[in-house]
């Protein structure tokens, strides 16, 4: 199955470029979309009613200010959507944020922390994870990778610093 | 021309109630709609869609917590959209203050105050007067009128408390 | 008719300034004018108080902090006001919103978000073509256009990020 | 000299009403008015530029959401300017706290907290106690008297808990 | 497979309690734990590091404050974490919010809305269904039914309602 | 040694009595006072100045709105000083929050949640605990006494709600 | 008589130097101290209770963070205590505005905007201008003379956009 | 006793360093370590439950975001935690802030302000200075020692600024 990744806007990219590593890491297949719930709202509810059988099995959408996307996908499929709040000029992401995470009930989005596109694709492997073992196994096995790299900071900085 | 007035959950009607007196009072003809961004889509987009040629000549979309009605029937009209964020049991109505009024360039939203229906009303009338001179007249004379009522209320305060 | 963008102070000007163009692509006249609620308050009442008559179709107010401009300015017209709110050095813009949106009962503001110059001037076009057939044709042929950049940027983005 | 109260409405009486008996306390003569500076502009205005030679030394201005008042009163007296941010249904404050308190240069507002009516009665005696030695002797006494009410709180409630 | 529902105090159970009537009508199996990240975090911990062995395909953790229980959980196992910010007696669950969606990198955990258990439910049986043909169905049918009922509340108040 | 209890107005007593029965729990001696930063600023002094030779191993300082009482005792003491923003009537505890914990650098606070007189209370204990074994002993037994408090609670209510 | 500007910390010069261009233009005598609540908390205190009789009308408060330097002043004079604000590196101001404004009753500061250090000047001009009328005409004139500078700013703008 | 130093990423070692100086200034043993609630959850639990006999007497943590390690070591340790907000890319470090402070009874963090090194080192020495006569004058000839420090700068900014 494969991750669609849908931004609101173009210059979302710096943002939401952090999910593709996370995907080839992986070896889960991503699609990216730029589809506006304003500017092309006909394109995105129409990506969102045929994810499911165009093979996706779970969309991550990035937006700021206002940020819509997430629910007007989540609007229009019942796979999983992923949320991230993007920081714009003002109000340091907390619009965002808002826009995104406070979804009335019946239609929820998962969201992720503002600029979390890393986390956002993480989620979206854990989720295809959950029917699949050996990406369970890898998930698993960077987990401690990450906890090594963490630990050998540690001995570093603790050999240096003390008193 | 008709205002249109939606509300994203008929839970949000006792809000919404106080636009109508001032419709009444200015007779200007109004429909009441039960749309939800994310529970109708197809619905709401399709009311956006043939708003304008139905004769409504501005929209109201009353919404609390992610508020994304305003701008859902904002990216499907060039009518202008006017969004009252509506308070829900946490954020004080933040929330839908900021999913409401932080629209991307290209799809304004025309924000009143948090529960700012009877205003909402009004921006209604005042755009519907643009073009209708006896609509402005009595917009002109329902702000003297307004004015008398404070200027009342300071007579008798004013003479109730001094030293 | 016109439209007046009001700043309260030049400084103002270079967010103000995305809203010329707009008015330029719609040929939509407009004037531009710095008068402030504070500092020239005379000035502004006067120009409210005529505005209908001299033209004026909408008024378009931009200020920061205390945003008291559209208030002010709304507070002596019954055309409708649209409120800018500028971020300045504190607060994200966060009090110019709050002073802009948060309206009394009576005296509407039609908010845009923080530093929304270009769609301020937008809702001031969608409210002058609610009696102008051919500025609404043109609102929404530059609507489609919009559309199609997004689709475009779509196409370029999809083609080069996948799996 | 006089000290001037005004409410942008009478729905702020309650909160207002505690600068009432601050000014009885220290026999400072008040008046109390309901002008609104979106509601009756043209009152509030005048008001304000004839408050010095009506024989005030001082003007608090109460209002809640957008507050627009102490601004308004501020933009047409150099009298000193008392603001008090009432909290009204959302929000809790802060958006007439900010409206109150971020003015723009040249425009003082002095602002005390949120509903802090009795505060801004105080601020308006100390601004005339600046000039008059025995109002300044019984804002001393006061403070004095007001401490001994703490201290007797505090032997009270010291005696009670300890272990 | 089954879902976790784990409350960081008994507290939480009103709340959370919304949750279990969702995945009783979708007859998802689930259990309902009570385990503190800070007062029993050795078996929240132990939990979370045999959840996936459990048969467990998600966890929802619901807690207010300095929420760190989804945060905890997410730690210790990688299955997808779903986060309820629960609101309590100050700052209206924003704490909560932040303390649960501001994951750092490598840790996501899938935040709803303040109080948001029923979404945070859907979510759960939404990941359940990517691997899951009958569930998705079912989701898609609810989805409708919910549109009807809107649409029913639609009918009703836009008929009452108009001039 | 013992720990001191200052709240800012007696009005505080119901937050701070939390703090109360954990002293009595841990047989910890205590004892309370009420003065305040700006009502009784010498008395408040004097207490700081002389707390360390007074027997006093930590200060407890309770208050609202812009809460000084922790800052102005840590001004005058170099003991350990804990803060208890304690929340008022306007702005949900966040004034008194970033009042006390947001200290410069020299004169730390040690703040606590929110109305957290209980956790106040703890942490006192815990600082005399540093040197006091037998005090250690028991916090760590009332940590695992409270452990299994929930854990009751969690065998309740696991048992109650699953499918 | 004179005014004092007191800041919490020297590195608050670049934001109180405003004041002191007001000052001169006013020809108000002025004095300049640094005085900390919190390091210097017997110097502030001093200070403040004898700055009446040294001849001060007005104190000037601006500190940063935790700002308790223009409470820690009102505490010990009766004196009008004049806020700023200062915002430093971290919640962009708002922990100081709420620090300096949310005074408890009996103990008032006049706050004026985040860094407002130019208003806090002229606040001051104010307070001593109501006992001396000469300087009452000198504020009008300057407020005269500020709103040309707005009207000369005008008629350049005004002239330089339209269409 | 030592005191322990962890920060949750090594990026956070610019904020906490200067706690070093601090401890060095002291003569205060220190230890340093990176260990990440999130990512190496086993030994950041491991050394929280072993620093007590390990020699430790205060555990300082500092974290952004969803900060949730002080609370991490708290839950593992009965040692006082002292919890270092850091401010991170988005909101400022109000997100590290409330995660850190708005801990739940019976599990206390003695959080200071937002990158707040120094004080958090400075209130560990005060911790150990509880029960060491000889650290607790060092630290009252240290608060005379900055006192100087201001009134040097007073004495040299009052002397060049004034009228």
């Amino acid at each position: 199955m494969k991750v669609a990744v849908i931004m609101g806007s173009d210059s979302d990219l710096p943002v939401v470029e952090k999910a593709f590593s996370v995907f080839r890491e992986y070896g889960v297949p991503f699609e990216v979309r730029v589809l506006s719930a304003h500017r092309t709202p006909d394109e995105a509810r129409s990506f969102a009613q045929n994810a499911r059988e165009n093979g996706f099995g779970a969309v991550i959408c990035a937006a700021g200010k206002a940020a819509h996307l997430a629910g007007a996908i989540a609007a229009n499929t019942t796979l999983p959507v992923i949320g991230i709040p993007v920081k714009s000029s003002t109000l340091d992401g907390l619009d965002a944020l808002l826009s995104t995470v406070q979804m009335p009930s019946g239609i929820p989005v998962a969201t992720v922390a503002i600029d979390g596109a890393q986390n956002a694709a993480l989620l979206a492997v854990q989720i295809l994870a959950v029917s699949d073992k050996s990406l369970a196994d890898r998930l698993f096995s960077a987990r401690e990778a990450a906890a090594k790299k963490v630990l050998a900071k540690d001995a570093e900085i603790s050999a240096k610093y003390h008193l």
